[in-house]
């Protein structure tokens, strides 16, 4: 069996280039894809590069400190300084530390700086899907729509499941962008935890209770 | 096998008199334990009773509505006011959503009285057992604490998935009692869910993946 919804960052696979650049300037509040003075960050993204050269980096860097790695409440701030929410509220510490868990395989709380690149284009994508629907810019989307964009970004579940999910996330029977990120980044954690242990890519797997524990309280 | 950790509300079947009274009598801050009035809200807890003559109920039935049933919002305005976190900074909004989804088996996202009732007696428990640690009333305790903490509870877990569990909930090498409470909440509930698909209670489950997401999503 093909995996369902496995890889799916939402389809995208390419970055936004007008966000990048936010990066290496931090800029709260950034308009999403205002091309703002050239894509001169954009090949930081290929192949291979040097760390030092790499605008992001020294951005990463200066928040990251000494270890080289930051934490939940240091990532809150990288992005929101990055302005990579754009004109929705800055992420929530909660929906960073979940970011964290995404990433997080020997479970130190931290993470490094490739890490926090490949989060860097996911969160991009989702954006990119969320605004999609957001036309109007309210900041928020109908619990349908939720359900919408999950089914198209590649994850095939029951509309029960459906239901639960979208109403985890909701609030006041509306979906926000950083409810909504959360929800995408346990959706692919969860999903890379199952498929770790799928070995035969079945679709379904035996867990032993403390394997079981240790995934889903991690996330 | 007997479930580990399972019914593990912390080792407490009783409730603290002093703070139920706080439920009935609306008291922010109150200091836990205190011995306030008297314990006449302490019989709503015992075999049958009318809910009109519970205290609880008159206090719950305000802020729940016509539709007698509180969201995370709601069921968050009420513990503030009720006073459980006592010293402790009042339970995030996230943690109030962990809650609901605790008892929420038809994914209403809203919780009853009873289940109100029920939440209510395990949250002092867990504060009793946070409270035995914290005993100078920082708010917060120590990383290997929390450990022995759920140790004590009954769940009986690897160093390593207590290790990702700890790291998980603390901020700056801490536990908060809202993120201790959210990971006693999450304990439970993720409990709750494995061992009723576990039919031969051998500590084992075959998960199809729809059904896996569907119960750690809503967490």
């Amino acid at each position: 069996m093909a995996y369902p919804g496995f890889g799916a960052y939402g389809g995208y696979s390419g970055q936004m280039p007008g966000m990048q650049m936010t990066v290496g300037q931090p800029m709260p509040g950034a308009v999403p894809n205002m091309p703002h003075g050239g894509y001169s960050g954009y090949s930081a993204y290929s192949g291979t590069y040097s760390a030092a050269a790499d605008p992001m980096w020294t951005y990463f860097a200066a928040i990251a400190g000494q270890d080289g790695e930051v934490d939940a409440e240091e990532l809150q701030r990288c992005l929101t300084q990055s302005g990579i929410s754009g004109t929705y509220s800055p992420f929530s510490l909660e929906t960073c530390r979940i970011m964290i868990s995404l990433m997080d395989r020997d479970y130190t709380g931290k993470m490094g700086f490739n890490e926090f690149k490949e989060l860097w284009a996911a969160l991009n994508a989702w954006k990119q899907n969320f605004m999609m629907i957001d036309q109007d810019r309210s900041g928020t989307v109908e619990l349908h729509e939720l359900g919408q964009v999950i089914a198209a970004m590649g994850y095939r579940l029951s509309s029960q499941t459906l239901t639960a999910i979208v109403k985890r996330y909701s609030k006041n029977g509306k979906i926000f962008f950083d409810d909504y990120v959360a929800c995408c980044v346990k959706l692919r954690a969860l999903t890379d935890f199952f498929r770790r242990r799928d070995n035969m890519q079945q679709g379904y797997v035996n867990f032993v209770y403390d394997d079981f524990l240790q995934c889903t309280m991690a996330i």
